[in-house]
C-alpha cells in the first residue's frame, strides 16, 4: 500500500507505533517538563510511559490530551527518519532532559548489538541501533531517530507516512508503571490507547471491552456472591460461599463422574509431602521457587505444600507389586494444589496460589495408550459439548533437539498415535512442534469464550519419565519386569480459573444444572397461607434436589423480581392468592433459556401455566440431563 | 480384706504393683547387674523399666522370668515397709549400684514434697516421700522402703500382704524406653506384663488383646489396601488408595447428607492462611507450636497450615451484612487440616497429621440455640444408629472458677438448654463439671466400640467468644447491631481417626454401602462365554451403581472364593456353566450378614437361586438404606 493506508497487520501495528509518537507529541505540547520513558505499540492499541513530575493524569485529561493529537494529526506532518551516532544521541538525551532516554542509550552502547535484540522490546521499546546488524557482537554505532513536526523520539520505526494517516483510535486509561519494570525504580504514568484500521473495528472493540468489563468474573463473583476474599487469609486464596461451592461441586462432580465412566477410581492424598519426594522427581530443581515451603515444629523433616499430584500418585501405584493384567490403572482426584505466585500476578480467581485440579494419572503400557488418549478425548468432548464451548486440539510433539528424554522411536510412535485418536475422533487439531514438554508429546486443549478469547483448560500429557525416575514396575506376560509409562491428564484443569472463565463466557448466567439458585419463589405478601403454599413447594422440591429459595421479605413483587434477575436465577416464579388456589404456576424464565429467544429486551418471559409437581419434574430433569434451554413453552 | 486378697479396684492394683516388685526381685536374680528405673501398676497390669547394659531381652526370656517369678511367689515372703532419712536412701542407693534411683532420690530431696506430688506419677513412679505431708512447702525427711526377702525397693506402696497372694499374671512385652521420656537420656528395657484377680479375667482379657491384635487397623488397613505410607511423603500423612477412598467419601458423604438434610449449606476453603487469622482468632497464642509453619519465597507474608476451620469460615460469614432473618446461617465442610504432631506420637490412622473433619459452623442467635443443637444431636443419633454403634454424651459444663470468658448468666442459661436438649432426646448422658471449652460449654460423643472401648468422635461446642474477637454481627429487628453465638460441630470427628476406631469395630467386615467392593464374580474358567456373562453383570451393577469385580484368574474356584473372604467381600458369586444356563445365582454372603447367624464356622453361606436382577436390585437396595443385614434368604 504505497499511501501508507493500513490494512495489513504490520501496518497496522505501524499505526499504532505513530499514534504513540502523536500522542507523545501532544502530551509534550500540554506538559513541555515531560520527561519520556518507552512508547510501544501493542495489541489493539499503543501506550508511553511518560514522567510528569508531581502532575497525576486522569481520565479527565483525555480529551485534553486528544484534541491536542487531532492537532498533530490535522497538520498532517511527515514521519522523518535520520540517523546519528550512538554518542551523539546520548547528547542529545542529556540536552533535552529526557534522563530516561540517555539510561537506555547507555545501556545500548555498554551491551552492543546483539545483546540489545535480546532485550525485552517493551523495556528498550522503541529504540534500536541502526547499525551493526551483520557483526552479531559489534558495538553499536548508530541509532535511528523519527521526527514528525516538533516531536522527535528515539525509534526504529517503521511508521506510516505522516501523521495525518493514522486512523480511529481512543485513549482508555492511565496508570502506574515502574521504570523498566522494577519497583525499586521511578514510577512512571503509562498512558493507554487503542487504534484500529476503521471507526467500526474501534467500536467493535469497546464494545468488548465494555462487554469484558460487565463479565468481569471479580465483579461478577460479588454480586453474585460466588467466592470472597480475606485479607487475614490472604491473597490468592479464594474462600468459596455457599453459593460458589455449588458450582465448584457440580462441575467437579461432573468431571468425576465422566471420569468413573471412564474406569477412572478415585483416591486421596494429603496436601503435603516431604520435599524429598519433588527432589526424586526432578520437580525440586524446575519449580523449587514456586514451591510453599512448609516447616514442621516438632521434626526436623523440610516439607512442601504440593504443587502437582502425580509423585503422590505414584506412591499409591508403587504400594504393590502390579501385573500387566492390573493395568491400565486409573487415579483421578480433585485436589488443591499449591503454587507460590508473585502477588503482582494474582488476579481474581484466573491466576491464584491454591489450585484445585481435577487430576489424574493412567499408569498403563505402551500398547494401551490410544485406547487410554481415546477415553480421555472422548471425555473431554463430553464436558465442553455440555458446557457449550467450543475448543480446538493443539498436539505438542517434539522437535530435533535434544532437550527430550526417553527413546526417540518411541517419541515417534506415540505421536503418530495422538494423532491417529485426534482423526478418529474428528478434534478441530493441528500439530505445535517443538511444543512437547520434555517427558512426552501431549494434547493441549485450547477453549473458546463467548468473546472470542482462547484458554488453555485440558490437557492430556504423555510421560515417559516419572515412572523410571521412581522405578514403577509391572510383570509381564512373560513375567519380566517392565516400566509403565504414565497420562497426565485434566478435564477442567485449573477449576479456579475455568470458573474465572466460565462466568465471563456465561455472564453468571449458569444452566439450571449449575446455578446456585435454581427456582425462587416470591410471596405476594407475608400472609401464613402464601408463605406456606411457599414452604410446600419447597419441601417438593428439596426432595428432587433441587435449589429453590423464597423471597418472602416485606418488599414490592415487582423490586423481588428485579433483585431476583440480578442474581440471574433461572426460575422465579411469583406467589399470590390466584397460584394457591389454582395449584398452578407461571414461572418466568431466564431469557437465554426460552427456546424462542425472540432476541427482545425483556429480561424473563412468563409461560402458560404449569402445576406445582410437572414444574418441579421439568426443572429436576433439566438439571439431570444438563440442558441449557428450558422446555418449559409459553 | 484381712486376708490380702485381692479384690477391689484398689487391690487389684496393689496386686499389679507387687508383681512390679516381684518381677524386679526375679530379674535381679537372673542378671544381679540390674538397674532399675521405676516400676508402676499401671492399667491391667504392671511394668518395670530396666537397664541391663548390653543384655537385650526377648519374648524367649519371658519363660524364664516368669519362672523364677513362681519361685518368689511360692516362697511366700512378706512385703516389710520401713523408713529412712532421705541422705540415708541416697547412699542406699549410691551403694546399691542404683544411678536412677539415686536421681530420682536427689531430685526429690531438691523439689521438696509438694513439688514432688505435682511431678508425674510414670515419672517418680512408686518412691514418694513417706514424711512431710503436713507442710504443703516442707523438706522431705524421710522415704519409705519395701522389702520382700532378698529384694528392696523404694516405694511408696500399698502392697499385698505377701509375694504369696499375688494371683494372675502373664508377661507380654518388652520395649524400648527412654529414661523419664526424654530420648536424650540413656535408653531403658520396659518389661511389661498382665495381671488379673482370677486365671478367668487374665484369659478373657488376653482373648481380647488377640482379637484387638487381629483388628489391629494397620495391619487390615494392609491386607485389605485400604491406605499407604511412602517414606517419601512423610510419617502421619496417610494416602488413601481407590478402597479407602470409597470408605472416605462414603462415610464423609453420609454426614453431608445429613447435614444437608438439617439445612447446612457447603463452603469451600484453601489449606493455608497468614498466621494473623490465628493470632487474631486467639489459636496462636493456644496451639502456636501444634501449626505447621509456611513460608513464601515469593512474599513476605507468613502462613501456616490451618489447624481448624472456624476462623475462615467466620472471614465468609464476615464478608457481607447479615440481618436476624439471615440466621441461623450453617457453613459444613469436609476439609482437611494440619496439625504438627511429635512423631513418636503418630499411630496409623490413629494419630495422624492430616486430619480430615467433617467441620460445621453455625452462627446464630441466642434464641436459637435449643434447635440448633436438637437438629444436631439428631444427626449424631442417625449417623451411630446407622454404624451400628452405641454413644453416651458427655455434657461438659464449667466450674466456678474464673478461667471461663463470657458472660456467667448467659453460660448458665446455655447450660440448661444443653441438658435439656439431652433430655428432650432421651440420651445416654452425663455432666462433667469443670470440662467446658473456655470459650463456651459443649457435648462431648464417646462411643463405644465392638471390644468396649470408648472413642470420643462427634462434638458439637457453643462459642461465645469468637464471633466477639472477629467483630461478626447481624442487624436484629430494631435494626439494632447484635453479636451472633457459634457452634463448631463435628458428627465423625476426625476422619481418619474415626476409619481407625471403625476398621477395628467391624473387624473390616463393611456393611455392604461402606464395602469397597461389594460384590465379587469368580468365574469357573477363562472361556468366553463364562467371562462375557460376567462382563454383563458387571454392566448392570455399574448402571446401579454398584462396586463389583470380577475374578477371571487362572485360578482354581476353592483359591478364589478364599481370597475373597481374605478381603472381607459381602457376597461373592461363582459363575459357571449352570449360572450362564439358567440366569440364576447363588451368591454367598459373608456370616455377619446373614439374618439367621446359626453361629457356625463358615464364613459364608450359600442361599438359594436368583435371578440376576433380583440379586443385584437388592443389594442396590441394601446398600441404598445403608442397612448390615441381608435381606437374601436361603
Amino acid at each position: 500500500m504505497a499511501d501508507g493506508t493500513p490494512g495489513q497487520a504490520e501496518d497496522v501495528q505501524a499505526m499504532r507505533h505513530s499514534l504513540a509518537h502523536i500522542m507523545a507529541s501532544a502530551v509534550q505540547r500540554l506538559w513541555p517538563e515531560v520527561k519520556f520513558g518507552v512508547g510501544p505499540a501493542v495489541e489493539n492499541g499503543f501506550y508511553y510511559d511518560i514522567d510528569l513530575g508531581g502532575t497525576k493524569l486522569s481520565e479527565d485529561d483525555f480529551a485534553k490530551i486528544e484534541a491536542e493529537m487531532r492537532k498533530v494529526i490535522e497538520a498532517d506532518e511527515p514521519f522523518e527518519r535520520f540517523e546519528k551516532p550512538i554518542d551523539e544521541a546520548i547528547a542529545w538525551a542529556r540536552e533535552s532532559g529526557q534522563p530516561y532516554k540517555e539510561e537506555l542509550l547507555n545501556d545500548l552502547k555498554r551491551a552492543g548489538t546483539t545483546a540489545a535484540k535480546e532485550l525485552d522490546a517493551a523495556e528498550l521499546g522503541t529504540i534500536a541501533p541502526a547499525s551493526g546488524d551483520k557483526a552479531a557482537e559489534s558495538k553499536v554505532e548508530n541509532v535511528s531517530f523519527y521526527r514528525s513536526g516538533d516531536f522527535t523520539d528515539l525509534c526504529r520505526g517503521p511508521h506510516v507516512a505522516s501523521t495525518g494517516k493514522v486512523r480511529a483510535f481512543k485513549l482508555l486509561r492511565v496508570s502506574g508503571a515502574y521504570w523498566r519494570g522494577d519497583e525499586k525504580k521511578a514510577q512512571l504514568q503509562r498512558l493507554y490507547g487503542v487504534a484500529f484500521a476503521t471507526e467500526d473495528e474501534l467500536k467493535k472493540h469497546l464494545e468488548l471491552l465494555e462487554e469484558a468489563r460487565r463479565r468481569d468474573h471479580r465483579r461478577l463473583g460479588q454480586d453474585l456472591d460466588l467466592f470472597v476474599f480475606s485479607d487475614l487469609v490472604g491473597s490468592g486464596l479464594p474462600l468459596f460461599t455457599p453459593r460458589g461451592t455449588v458450582l465448584r461441586d457440580e462441575l467437579l462432580g461432573f468431571s468425576e463422574e465422566l471420569q468413573r465412566a471412564g474406569g477412572f477410581q478415585k483416591v486421596s492424598i494429603p496436601h503435603i509431602t516431604k520435599q524429598v519426594l519433588y527432589e526424586r522427581s526432578g520437580h525440586w530443581d524446575k519449580f523449587g521457587e514456586e514451591l510453599f515451603l512448609v516447616k514442621s515444629q516438632e521434626t526436623s523433616d523440610q516439607f512442601v505444600l504440593k504443587p502437582m499430584n502425580c509423585p503422590h500418585h505414584i506412591q499409591i501405584y508403587a504400594s504393590r507389586p502390579r501385573s500387566y493384567r492390573d493395568l491400565p490403572i486409573r487415579y483421578m482426584e480433585s485436589t488443591v494444589q499449591y503454587r507460590d505466585e508473585k502477588k503482582g500476578e494474582l488476579n481474581g480467581l484466573a491466576r491464584v496460589r491454591a489450585i484445585t485440579i481435577d487430576d489424574a494419572h493412567v499408569f498403563c503400557r505402551l500398547d494401551q495408550i490410544e485406547e487410554e488418549f481415546t477415553v480421555i478425548m472422548n471425555m473431554v468432548k463430553d464436558m465442553y459439548s455440555v458446557l457449550d464451548m467450543k475448543f480446538h486440539a493443539r498436539l505438542s510433539f517434539r522437535d530435533d533437539s535434544d532437550k527430550y528424554l526417553g527413546d526417540a522411536e518411541v517419541w515417534e510412535k506415540a505421536q503418530q498415535t495422538l494423532e491417529a485418536v485426534a482423526k478418529k475422533l474428528e478434534l478441530d487439531y493441528y500439530v505445535e512442534t517443538g511444543e512437547a514438554a520434555f517427558y512426552g508429546p501431549k494434547i493441549d486443549v485450547m477453549v473458546t469464550d463467548a468473546l472470542g478469547r482462547q484458554w488453555q483448560c485440558a490437557t492430556e500429557q504423555l510421560d515417559f519419565v516419572q515412572p523410571q525416575r521412581f522405578g514403577l514396575a509391572y510383570v509381564d506376560s512373560d513375567d519380566e519386569e517392565q516400566t509403565p509409562v504414565m497420562i497426565h491428564k485434566a478435564l477442567l484443569g485449573s477449576f479456579e480459573r475455568f470458573l474465572a472463565v466460565y462466568i465471563e463466557h456465561t455472564a453468571g448466567r449458569f444452566p439450571v444444572w449449575l446455578a446456585p439458585e435454581q427456582i425462587r419463589l416470591l410471596t405476594v405478601n407475608q400472609e401464613p397461607a402464601t408463605v406456606n403454599f411457599a414452604a410446600g413447594i419447597a419441601a417438593q422440591a428439596r426432595e428432587l434436589g433441587l435449589r429453590l429459595t423464597i423471597d418472602d421479605s416485606n418488599e414490592s413483587v415487582g423490586k423481588k423480581i428485579r433483585t431476583a434477575e440480578l442474581m440471574k436465577v433461572p426460575y422465579t416464579v411469583v406467589i399470590g392468592e390466584k397460584e394457591i388456589a389454582g395449584s398452578e404456576l407461571v414461572p418466568r424464565i431466564r431469557k437465554d433459556m426460552a427456546v424462542q429467544d425472540g432476541g427482545g429486551s425483556g429480561t424473563g418471559a412468563g409461560i402458560a401455566g404449569v402445576v406445582v409437581d410437572q414444574f418441579l419434574k421439568t426443572v429436576a430433569h433439566e438439571a439431570k440431563s444438563r440442558v441449557h434451554k428450558t422446555s418449559l413453552h409459553g
